[in-house]
């Protein structure tokens, strides 16, 4: 627990950082993993597993919990630690993503968005003021500005309109945010693939000046050397003194190439989501296990790894789990995609610290290719 | 471990029974109640969180293991208890009431069964010799005879007969059964509700000689006064050294009563079933969590209960998880359950020690009616 909000360079290797990050709920150790919980639950985990795989961070999706339970009843109930169980820091993302995503009918103005619920068709908006009130009422340690996501591909000007709403939400949720002892808040840099735009979107943050800084509007679409390119020439415009978050990212090759361009914080429902449908991430490329190949199979999913997964059944279980559709299956499988994100990220900090960055990257890469599938 | 196996009546009160079954894979305290893992896993549990809810023995299903993945695969695989990671003893069921249940086109004639899988229409074949075989493969600890699972109602005419040719499979699978230390075969006491059929059967089977006796065809929509009935009657025509098995029951009520009558073992698929549609079974009761009355609930589901749905975490959250369809709502509402259930069993053997079975009974019919839903 820390009374102020803040984050210190630890190691360097390269512009690769390993770091620490301490806000009123626990420290972090970074480049860090933040585990998906979009409905104030990390799917088909129990809060201690997801802390047993090693993660210190949650993620929550104010969207959802806008429209379910509702933040003034969360609040109520004490906030969304005491409500989900996780004592530790939790990130609550602005909703900008999923209005544009899932709700129905929305209609963005220069004052906010109104749309329409996807659960049962109610009608909300969600303006930077109450988009701060909200995050706030969640008890989030770290709270995202709402933007808007702009869609991929767009026109170079459509880009830039939406980058400039963006900053102006941004400095009113600055103004509209509630400072308390040990919670921060972040903004996030917008502008699509342009490089001018994506520069002004950073100068604009860095002036209203916040806790951290988010590249949103990424992993959309634009493919791994686009996204790297931005990184190349967006991560050096922002303050090395605060951490860097990449939104959204991402599959395990994503990770590694943007901890090595200086990233710190990612957050990606590819672990949860692919452990539902039968993908797993290994040591040695990814798997599908619902691949007959693995019906008659005693070996563990990846032999190197710790989790339950691998530890107490054989590949030919698994297979069989998830193709009859048992819960065990997704449960097992997110645990071991978490499990493996986690070890990445441990391996990556400590790779930093021991100047080996580019021998993990070279190590990497050469074992990812031995998968069954190619890397999702 | 045991060399033999072996049941050992430890204490009495009426004639409800504590007693000790020795298996090859384990001891078991009884009265007993097994969690059913139809497809080798118990739904929404790891092997682990069933052994601490307190369940020594789980119940897999030799109907859904023979069309996937098959026995012959179990086998290559090591047994079940490798294959689903549950070191502890393992009773399977024949697979006769699912193939009566699940199965389609079955066609019945003396020598056995023939159906088509409920999975993907291949065509299988059941007779008593294959089904000694296929739970041999499996490797289970206690072994069901094949019957014939009678519909309810039927005409006594119709229940005679389907109970004579039970009996008649009964004598095949006692033939075919490969005895192996520590191994148990249990007969099927059928009959429907008529005395004289009951005890017939029981008769029967008695002069074939088993390691245990189950009551089968109950649970089937005769209602609790006739089961009990049933049970009445039954009951003492069976051995006294011998354990005694209720098939598919059942609601808390249904277990209290017939351990109170003698049976020393159950199964049933409510506790598991109901946890994942949202139903629990309390101290006080059955709960629907989705009832709106529980959503800012900060109380725990069962403020005596010890599973971590009750220790970490409130109504309102189990509400939200169950309303939001969330994976981790069914993970705890059926670790709630199974952990009420085996506490039940506990208290139902401390009774029987104590000799306090009688005032046990009053207590839990007393408590039971405060449920904010009729007992299910």
């Amino acid at each position: 627990m820390s009374e102020v909000f803040s984050f210190a360079v630890e190691a360097r290797a390269g512009v690769a950082r390993r770091g620490r990050l301490a806000t009123a709920h626990g420290e972090i150790a970074t480049p860090a993993f933040m585990p998906v919980g979009t409905a104030a639950t990390v799917k088909a985990m129990t809060p201690e597993t997801v802390a047993d795989t090693g993660a210190e961070i949650v993620l929550a999706n104010t969207y959802h919990l806008m429209l379910r339970p509702g933040p003034e009843r969360i609040h109520r109930l004490g906030g969304l630690h005491r409500f989900m169980n996780w004592p530790g820091p939790i990130l609550t993302d602005s909703g900008g993503f999923q209005v544009m995503s899932l709700a129905e009918l929305r209609q963005i103005d220069t004052d906010g968005v109104t749309f329409k619920s996807h659960i049962d068709g109610s009608r909300h908006r969600l303006t930077p003021e109450r988009c701060m009130e909200i995050q706030c009422l969640l008890d989030a340690d770290i709270t995202m500005v709402l933007d808007e996501c702009t869609p991929f591909p767009a026109a170079e000007d459509e880009v830039a309109r939406s980058m400039r709403l963006s900053l102006d939400w941004a400095g009113r949720c600055r103004e509209a945010f509630e400072a308390r002892p040990g919670y921060g808040l972040f903004g996030i840099v917008q502008g699509g693939v342009h490089p001018d735009l994506r520069a002004e979107s950073a100068q604009g943050l860095i002036e209203i000046g916040f806790d951290g800084y988010a590249i949103g509007g990424l992993a959309v679409g634009e493919g791994q050397e686009t996204t790297f390119r931005v990184l190349d020439t967006t991560l050096p415009a922002l303050p090395a003194d605060r951490p860097r978050y990449l939104m959204g990212v991402g599959k395990p090759a994503d990770i590694v190439g943007a901890v090595r361009r200086g990233v710190d914080m990612f957050d990606c429902v590819l672990p949860t989501r692919s452990g539902r449908t039968g993908q797993a991430f290994t040591r040695n490329g990814a798997v599908n296990i619902r691949n007959a190949r693995h019906g008659e199979d005693p070996r563990p999913l990846d032999a190197d790894c710790r989790c339950p997964a691998c530890r107490d059944f054989g590949r030919a279980y698994l297979h069989h789990l998830v193709r009859a559709g048992e819960i065990l299956g997704a449960m097992l499988l997110t645990w071991h995609n978490l499990t493996y994100y986690q070890d990445l990220m441990a391996a990556l900090r400590a790779a930093i610290v021991e100047d080996g960055i580019e021998a993990f990257c070279a190590d990497f890469e050469a074992r990812q290719a031995e998968g069954d599938i190619p890397p999702l």
